[in-house]
């Protein structure tokens, strides 16, 4: 990981830990394992991809720092409930998540169930208030960016493509629109917030939006690379189970080296997007060209 | 149900369901059985309490039909993707609902958990979609009004009391905060949604508020009692569960006498907060009166 982006990514994940704590103060209540549940969740895990894109872009337009950490932390509570969802027993199964107990084994599968369902609200009611931007135009476009990236038209109906691909055999149109859909559409959100901050217009989004679609590609065919090489206690998850269930992935499409090369095509075809930036893009090229060096 | 209630009930429950089947036709694709989940939990079924006190209480101050049956329909959302995920094996463990298998029993449990998702992001997509209302302040305001209402502070924070329930025993004033927010917070939200979209500011909405707040308890109370003296076949659903599970309710802690007292006198409250309105309000009255009168 570069300089550059190793100090953001420290930042980051430092700011957004912080508002989850404000946000998820404990209750002196029976709602109290919930809430403990949901900060054993969301602080301090995870490479906060989502919200260091949401900042990253925002600053391309010099928004409020708060204010983008913030939204960027709605983000997250969106992409930590859908894997405490996709960790159930009934969907993926997973003892393990971002090197600790999932939520259901730390706690239980009701406890789960609702801290999702509540991380899910809670990202809304973040993205609504006034106190996280007093526009009231961009609080709705950035309410409809995310449940859009989100539901059946996004991330959930990813993951139910996912679930249905152990039933059937996908071919490689069809795995690439269930990770557009169930890891890139949340992605692309990411990095559309911030620009919706920057109030930058819809078409003026495009190489954006262009940047997203291809990192969110190359993130995933990094993730099927891992997956089979990497190592579980660096990835803190368990891997190799998409070969175990039979599902077809870029990996199993494509073979291990046109799956590199097509991951390193994304990734400087990412970096062309940013072309019209200067040197403030340069925390968004870093993330691109981290996607293809990582090892967890 | 007065003659004035069974109309508007008909053409609620028309008219949300018109919208969902618009909402979720069934795409060709591996999505189908999600979609399919969809359907089977929202169009079909229900009283339709949300929606109509949404169109209702917008009536009051003529707003649009359309507009309200569709923030209606979201709200109707939220609370379908709140049965679904109640239902689960994992939370109360229930094969019927509204006289059909639950979600889990007609599909599968990760179906019916994707399915509560979708219909939970699917309600902020139409709540902040500028074709359902044009002002962005409304469109965020209602967005809030539900994320609130919905949450670890409302609607799931209620459900994890729930849970609790049955391992402590809850006394009275605890037992009406676990129901002011399992049922109480979307019915009051309802409410709120309906005056949001006639532009009432917040100062002007404490009497609907009041009004709210009394048939939401009074809902409560009505339920338990049909629960513990009522049929499973016209309630749809299995009955006498929280004297099984051994949890306080308001009819264990006030006797069936002072239950049904209690129910009585809220309902009269709620119209009395009506006060300040003429006919227009006679639906709103009508449904409080219903409340108590109800067999299903």
């Amino acid at each position: 990981m570069s300089e550059t982006l190793a100090e953001a990514v420290a930042e980051i994940t430092a700011a957004v830990d912080r508002r989850f704590d404000a946000l998820l103060s404990v209750p002196d209540d029976p709602r109290a394992s919930l809430y403990r549940a949901m900060r054993h969740a969301t602080i301090g895990g995870g490479k906060r991809l989502r919200p260091l894109l949401t900042v990253a872009t925002a600053d391309l337009f010099k928004v409020d720092r708060d204010c983008a950490v913030l939204v960027g932390t709605a983000i997250e509570a969106i992409h930590v409930y859908s894997l405490i969802h996709d960790d159930l027993p009934a969907m993926d199964d997973d003892d393990l998540r971002r090197g600790k107990p999932t939520v259901h084994k730390a706690f239980d599968e009701a406890t789960a169930i609702l801290a999702g369902d509540c991380l899910h609200a809670l990202a809304f009611e973040i993205l609504a208030d006034p106190k996280t931007h007093p526009d009231p135009f961009v609080r709705s476009e950035l309410v409809l960016d995310l449940a859009r990236a989100s539901g059946p038209s996004g991330m959930a109906g990813g993951q139910m493509m996912d679930l249905e691909a152990e039933r059937s055999r996908f071919d490689l149109p069809t795995v690439t629109r269930l990770q557009q859909m169930k890891t890139g559409a949340l992605i692309c959100a990411a990095v559309e917030a911030g620009a919706i901050l920057g109030r930058v217009p819809p078409e003026g989004r495009l190489h954006l939006r262009g940047y997203a679609r291809d990192i969110g590609l190359a993130f995933q065919i990094a993730d099927d690379l891992l997956d089979a090489e990497g190592d579980e206690a660096l990835a803190g998850k368990k891997l190799r189970k998409d070969g175990e269930a039979g599902k077809e992935t870029f990996l199993s499409l494509l073979g291990v080296d046109r799956a590199r090369e097509q991951c390193r095509m994304l990734v400087d075809q990412a970096i062309d997007h940013l072309r019209s930036y200067g040197r403030e893009a340069e925390v968004l090229r870093a993330v691109a060209r981290y996607v293809v060096e990582r090892d967890r």
